[in-house]
């Protein structure tokens, strides 16, 4: 029955150059990584790693259960209140993803009476979220300000969110935080900022709701990852404590689901410490990030990923084989992935390369760039 | 905005008794544990703690990004083919959280054209993915045989899948899998179980659809937790090879979501070894289940879970803070994660409890249901 049905589509997949296939790393592998979320460099820390095996030595392997039942550790609470410190918010909680951070808190303030403003950019995981919400969603043109007061202005629901990321993925380039803020101000609505590329690169680290100043904003939320900058796992909601209350009670995403290990969240805790005495880490994602847009003839980003087109799928992947097999790794970016279906390289900028590295990776990539196009 | 949004409906589930609070557990904690899902006692097992720490000193914090990025190190490979080898299964694909396992393998078969029968108890992970497939689904009523027939008998769809669970999590009950399995085949339908509460406690730890003779069937799909019995986080997806690429190249939960840690691929594969030498420890579960159920007077249930019905939530909620006041913890189930709406205490069989503990469990147990109904 499934090969029945499973196997053209793998076909037809493959005719198209579209297959994925995993490859798994060997753990002595020596390649230049511009393809990792590991922004920060600090997911072999020495001080990362040993908070992880503390953790694990002190709480056991897992959580346990629900937040709800076992699951939430004392060490859960300190992580949650630091970050929230840290970025400026009154309360953080955690989820064992980031995909269920999104998911949780859109769904948990979703339904009916409440409308989705959504840009046309955002993550995978919000695009689920307002799909599971119940919620009318409307997707606004990709940092379409006007779209955006548009949307809220002509609602007839009393409540609305507006959905987007500091930092967007795929193109790298940021949202126009002031202006939706000042919207959703106007317009009696709440402003929903996912900073997985902000935190630990923009605001000297601390992201870009807290560079623009709306850290704190009663009409501000923020969901960040622990996965990207923290060299973790996981994702955390930010925001007032009425909102933590409210997703303890209504976010499915958190109440039926296994808190996150002891482990990453120790490991988070050090990342988080580590960003916090070490500024000039975000500093060096950018000088970095500059360099290699620079090399490749693109715009300079945002973040740290730099995006560069390709002609097509295929040459995308060719490219990304070329680097590996002289010792650089990066990503590439094919459809579905992609919001506009443009397939690219994405190159992710990583505090702590050397300079030598750095210009033997420029050189390795605008080569398979030639040969693969 | 969110304060006058979310306050007033805070102040109705608190005037119902509804509201859930987080009580972050401190390490040193000694209570005996009815509470947690680490049924066969492993979080905190040396060897178990030991191979979290060696897998986070070997390859880091975090899994660094997707796994189809850089996120599939050779241990979460090893960790697929180890479990799909215990179970018989051929193959399997590890995600960040069992939610996340579910959504993504109905999402990905769901859709226009697949009908999804759905038993009526199944876990939220299950019936968010139901919601977000854009398929037609049909849920039906907990364990009825004949109405997962006519659903599949009437449709229109050339393709279904009926859902259920092995072991359900709140009453503590079996799915008739033998008797689905076949309907499935005449149908040309698939069956797809959650293991959740299956793995490591039935079919002396295999899982029930081992014990039926199923595994390895073209038209069954498992899911299990590694959160659970196997002392960790995360989920998988077991099934033949060409669901395991169909995956990888179309669940979005799994394409857009960070690997799971290395630390919580040791772990698992850890505690999968210890089961599978250690046959004894699923025993151990059934022996303390059919302890606790005949304490509390309800029948015996077919899994590690007994569920005891409560007067209402308070009384649930009351009835657990007695036992944790004699060091017992207990979990209480109260609406909306209940599917029938009657609040219970849950306790949970762990392998590993002493004689003299589970004796004075049942006694604290009893004690504080009679005072606080």
């Amino acid at each position: 029955m499934l090969e029945d049905w499973l196997a053209p589509k793998a076909a037809a997949l493959e005719s198209r150059g579209l297959t994925r296939r995993l490859r798994p790393r060997a753990s002595g592998e020596v390649v230049v990584d511009l393809a990792s979320n590991d922004y920060l460099g600090l997911a072999r820390d020495p001080r990362v790693v040993e908070a992880a095996v503390e953790a694990v030595r002190e709480w056991g392997a897992s959580a346990t259960a629900s937040r709800l039942v076992t699951g939430t550790t004392a060490l859960h609470a300190e992580l949650e209140s630091e970050l929230a410190a840290y970025v400026g918010q009154e309360t953080g909680l955690a989820f064992s993803s980031g995909y269920l951070a999104n998911l949780g808190v859109i769904t948990a303030l979703g339904g009916p009476g409440t409308l989705l403003v959504s840009d046309d950019h955002v993550h995978a995981s919000m695009v689920d979220a307002c799909r599971l919400s119940r919620s009318r969603v409307e997707v606004t043109p990709h940092n379409d300000v006007e779209a955006v007061a548009k949307a809220l202005a002509e609602r007839n629901e009393p409540r609305a969110v507006v959905l987007v990321e500091s930092v967007y993925s795929v193109l790298g380039d940021a949202a126009p935080l002031t202006e939706l803020a000042a919207l959703a101000v106007e317009h009696d609505a709440v402003l929903l900022v996912d900073e997985a590329h902000g935190l630990g690169v923009t605001g000297n680290g601390r992201g870009s709701v807290a560079a623009a100043g709306l850290a704190g904003a009663g009409h501000v939320i923020v969901t960040m990852t622990l996965s990207k900058a923290l060299a973790s796992q996981g994702g955390v909601v930010l925001g007032p404590s009425v909102l933590r209350d409210h997703l303890i009670n209504r976010a499915r995403a958190f109440i039926f689901d296994t808190g996150l290990t002891p482990a990453a969240c120790g490991a988070a805790l050090a990342a988080l410490r580590i960003l916090s005495e070490e500024p000039s880490r975000p500093e060096a994602i950018h000088g970095t990030a500059a360099r290699l847009a620079a090399a490749c003839g693109v715009t300079a980003s945002a973040g740290p990923v730099v995006s560069v087109p390709m002609p097509g799928p295929r040459e995308a992947v060719r490219a990304a084989d070329l680097c590996l097999a002289n010792g650089v790794r990066v990503g590439s970016f094919r459809p579905p992935s992609v919001p506009d279906g443009i397939s690219r390289l994405r190159l992710t900028a990583h505090a702590g390369l050397s300079t030598t590295d750095l210009d033997r990776a420029c050189d390795v990539i605008t080569t398979a760039i030639r040969e693969a196009s």
